[in-house]
């Protein structure tokens, strides 16, 4: 097999044993976007000789860890100190971070190479980045993450780091038919990581599959990789419709029961889930915290660079200094109240099964797709898995997204694992 | 009087007035640097002409808000887009950021003039800074923020930005003889921020009066400015001398006593406030949870430039490094459960009372003090004042500490504005 299209875990058992070497493995990633980004427009920034020098270096030293030689893309809204990080901003074109983003630093010490930045939507907010979806180009990738979710999807990278503050991780994964996490918040330290919604941003990781992303979150969160042997027990699963469901597509709403059914009928006890009351709320008001902090996070680039903030952004930002104070912080409290109740209610089951997205991607370059079914779990701070299951109607894939318990990361990527077996 | 001895609201007052201009203010403010700065040793970076420049500016330009000309100096943990920002570590020096931080944009789109850069102890942490206490240069002036509270303990700069994740505000203030803010968490966006622990960091202000807190924070908070006059009711004030009373020396706790009388006297109704149980480990265990994050924000710091890390600080973040992931977790959801039944039991009071550091600043320069009595009220999230009230046994400042419900910081600031009336 061409060592791009490696599972993470498989190439990393290969550069252990010396079967493969960074460099092989950095040039075949490399020869992938060569031959791809014209169409997929995945990356910010490449430096090829940077990347292979960097390379052969790891095959020169001792293993530094479990991800020792595994090429990694990174959303361009985290610092790196060896290579430009824009923003996905003009304001920001050139720009070269003095250190890079702790959560680099981390993935770095572990042995990570950092083959590039991958395109971001203008400062992870909605505006497209150039990306297009590999399965078919005329249809978005999602994003904000876009690159990312793009890059591993094409065998252009296994790993990849994005950050989710609505919907940016999960829904370009389901979208470009990958696996996802967006952990808890609070896991993965954001320092060198360009604020949308300091009180929702959250890194998170894009693999080929649930091994892969348990892979790259062990050095990024310092919880032990979980064990995926022995899983004997079945799952108490939360079938999680949501107050959105009416916004899923019927292949979508039909996925979704499907996969239900195949994990029954491997044993698992679903019953449906009903949210606490309140928090559906939470679904739609979100965007009131988020357009609040967003506002304040872009203060220099708004009151210094108005005219270089792109004219879908620019109204947003306004409406998000019209956010009073009072009604933002009535929301986070609310919002506080939400997260207990669901955290008790989640006692209850392992894990909440719940669309990723509306539905496949759209066939439009103009939007990344709607969050509806990601926003209100980014606010409730929980893990959230996607893992590619069936296909929509212009045969592009779906995913179904697993919901855990708030710091319940470990016991939410083994139950992945074993969905994403099972089905 | 000096212009540089104005508080921030009068001098705010003439300004607008037109009876002083924002070039003599910065004048002014600059005299008092470069007689006192061989002393005190406030300040990482001021660029004499900059300011002088700036300051013209805003005398030329239409009035951009209430901050119109008030000179701020920023804690060097704080990005400046114009001026180097060095985080009181050598592995930074030199550094020029591209943006302001959030904050910062901020206090200039209010008409703000960013007058320097304040001292701050390595990356905020605890190896000391240059800074001398203004009273007596043999003794700290508190840090992590120490250039901020000895500049506008010295009339260099009537306002001044700091950051707290232990004790870093309200200490340096007290022991400077200032007031301060540390609001409750989540106020100011810490975008363009240097992290030192995360799940802590907030950044506060410092001023010689409650009034100049409250209009420092306005635009910070998009808070609207508390109402002062007209407070008719008195107080419910929950005197709380927390599990580190034995720790503050018997001039502090007669000094907090006296106060406490002082404003019974005034119509308070007084009573002993005991935290809720379980809540008094937050006061040792704080530091585990900032060690853990700590040792993350740095990661870039400590794997490439271990040398460059002070004495003092390469072994603590050694021990952040050593903190468990599942130890980490348990402490961050004891000390949500433990804000849950602190949010409780204030709804009995108006505000606590409480010392801000455990005496006056030790006539030390190798230590920045103890913030005991500090790090639970930050690991709480709760918005504290710092008054200055009584002196020690060698005659420097004491303070007093009240500390608010969360997110109950305009309330806050009208009982500390009463209650230094009071005093």
């Amino acid at each position: 097999m061409e060592p791009s299209r490696l599972s993470a875990a498989e190439a990393a058992k290969r550069l252990e044993a010396r079967e493969l070497t960074c460099e092989a493995l950095a040039a075949a990633c490399l020869e992938r976007i060569a031959a791809r980004e014209e169409t997929v427009r995945a990356w910010a920034f490449v430096d090829r000789k940077q990347v292979l020098e960097q390379a052969r270096a790891l095959d020169r030293m001792a293993r530094r860890g479990r991800l020792h030689g595994l090429p990694f893309g990174v959303k361009d809204v985290i610092d790196t100190a060896d290579q430009p990080t824009q923003y996905g901003s003009p304001i920001y074109r050139g720009h070269q971070p003095r250190a890079d983003a702790a959560c680099v630093a981390l993935l770095r010490n572990a042995g990570a190479l950092i083959l590039g930045k991958t395109h971001t939507t203008e400062f992870a907010n909605n505006p497209p980045a150039p990306t297009r979806n590999p399965h078919d180009p005329r249809h978005t990738p999602g994003g904000s993450s876009s690159g990312s979710a793009a890059a591993v999807a094409d065998f252009m990278v296994p790993l990849a780091l994005g950050t989710q503050t609505g919907g940016s991780v999960i829904r370009p994964a389901a979208f470009c038919g990958v696996y996802a996490c967006k952990p808890s918040f609070g896991s993965i330290n954001r320092g060198g990581m360009k604020f949308d919604a300091e009180s929702l941003d959250t890194i998170g990781v894009f693999g080929r599959s649930v091994e892969d992303l348990a892979l790259a979150l062990e050095p990024l969160t310092s919880r032990p990789s979980p064990v995926f042997a022995g899983m004997e027990n079945k799952p108490r699963i939360g079938l999680c419709r949501t107050p959105s469901w009416r916004d899923a597509d019927e292949a979508t709403q039909a996925n979704l029961e499907a996969a239900a059914q195949a994990l029954a009928k491997a044993g698992a006890r679903v019953h449906n889930f009903q949210l606490p009351p309140g928090s559906e709320q939470l679904f739609d008001r979100h965007k009131v915290i988020m357009g609040y902090e967003n506002a304040r996070a872009l203060a220099w680039e708004y009151f210094n660079h108005p005219n270089q903030i792109g004219a879908e952004l620019k109204p947003r930002l306004d409406e998000g200094w019209q956010v009073g104070r009072d009604e933002y912080d009535a929301l986070r409290a609310h919002a506080s109240r939400c997260r207990g109740a669901l955290a008790d209610a989640m006692r209850e089951v392992d894990f909440l099964l719940t669309p990723s997205a509306r539905g496949e991607a759209p066939r439009d370059l103009a939007t990344t797709g709607d969050p509806v079914f990601n926003r209100a779990w980014t606010l409730f701070g929980v893990p959230c898995v996607t893992i590619p299951f069936g296909k929509g109607p212009h045969g592009l894939p779906l995913g179904i997204q697993l919901i855990g318990a708030y710091d319940g990361d470990s016991a939410l990527l083994r139950w992945a694992h074993w969905a994403s077996r099972t089905l």
